[in-house]
């Protein structure tokens, strides 16, 4: 008999972790190797609309630029609209602006003015979750556009960073297919 | 009687133009308002799929930002494996890189070495193909990697900017959802 792989155990497999990468001490999460893997992409997209479909959003957000493989491939299953939140200066129309927080030095996202109605209920998406800097600067922007923010959903949680627990705390809806304790 | 909506003018009138963006007598064509429009959007990414599988590819290659949207989408509904292609410094592991030229200047696209397998069968896809400066240079990483590039499908061809005609002159099948003529 062989013990059969769990969904998670498949995707945390097709993940490929870099040493030392930026820099010294950091164990990167490379999500190409997953993208490379053809099950366990589509498991993963398969496995975040399962847990979008609970949360009944109406647009999907995924942030520039790995959160656009898996927002857009959620979003056109779901048969939703997508929302890309950009780094700065990407945007052709009207946008509004966020800061936030670097290691050093601050980096901004945007979004365009129109792509969200006020109610309108989005789940935003992406690959990761750290500190969730990011995501709090989406949620932010979201906001401001008074959308109704229902989850965000995460291919990889790095837990010791706290970033979901961040977003848990403004009574978001927080998932992740796959954890990384200790990171 | 109403006359019912093909699928072309359907995406058309999801594409927003913006006059004179980023410089002065560029006319942009803006897809964010296309993603935004779910059915428009699906409707995308359904046709892109049936041209896909006419081309019978192993993998889906998507050039960064906006072709990570569709080619990631397009990839998961296949269930095919998909390949980033990204701007130089974004990609974690060993690359390859191809220059290309800008109006002022050139930049760089690199792939993971290990993205591809020799003779794998590969679609590249981009929002949009206008002189093909991009798209060329992503062909030929994959052909470096010694990929059998099988096509090349676009949402938006501006023909008269001839980069449609520049990859199907390399006996590639070139395809695109819709075309601006005179862009």
């Amino acid at each position: 008999m062989r013990a059969l792989m769990t969904d998670s155990e498949l995707i945390s497999s097709a993940i490929r972790s870099i040493p030392d990468h930026p820099k010294p001490g950091i164990l990167f999460r490379d999500v190409t190797t997953l993208l490379g893997h053809a099950l366990a992409f589509r498991t993963s997209i398969d496995l975040l609309c399962a847990q979008a479909r609970t949360l009944e959003p109406q647009k999907v957000a995924g942030l520039e630029s790995r959160g656009f493989i898996f927002g857009a491939a959620v979003a056109a299953q779901l048969g939703l609209a997508f929302v890309p939140i950009r780094k700065k200066g990407k945007l052709p129309a009207k946008v509004i602006r966020q800061q936030y927080a670097l290691e050093y030095g601050t980096d901004e996202l945007e979004v365009h003015v129109d792509a969200v109605q006020p109610k309108e209920r989005v789940l935003v998406i992406d690959d990761l979750i750290a500190t969730g800097g990011t995501a709090l600067a989406a949620l932010a922007l979201l906001e401001k556009l008074d959308a109704h923010t229902v989850g965000a959903s995460f291919v990889i949680d790095l837990p010791d960073l706290g970033g979901a627990q961040k977003l848990a705390a403004r009574g978001l809806a927080v998932h992740s297919l796959i954890s990384f304790p200790g990171h």
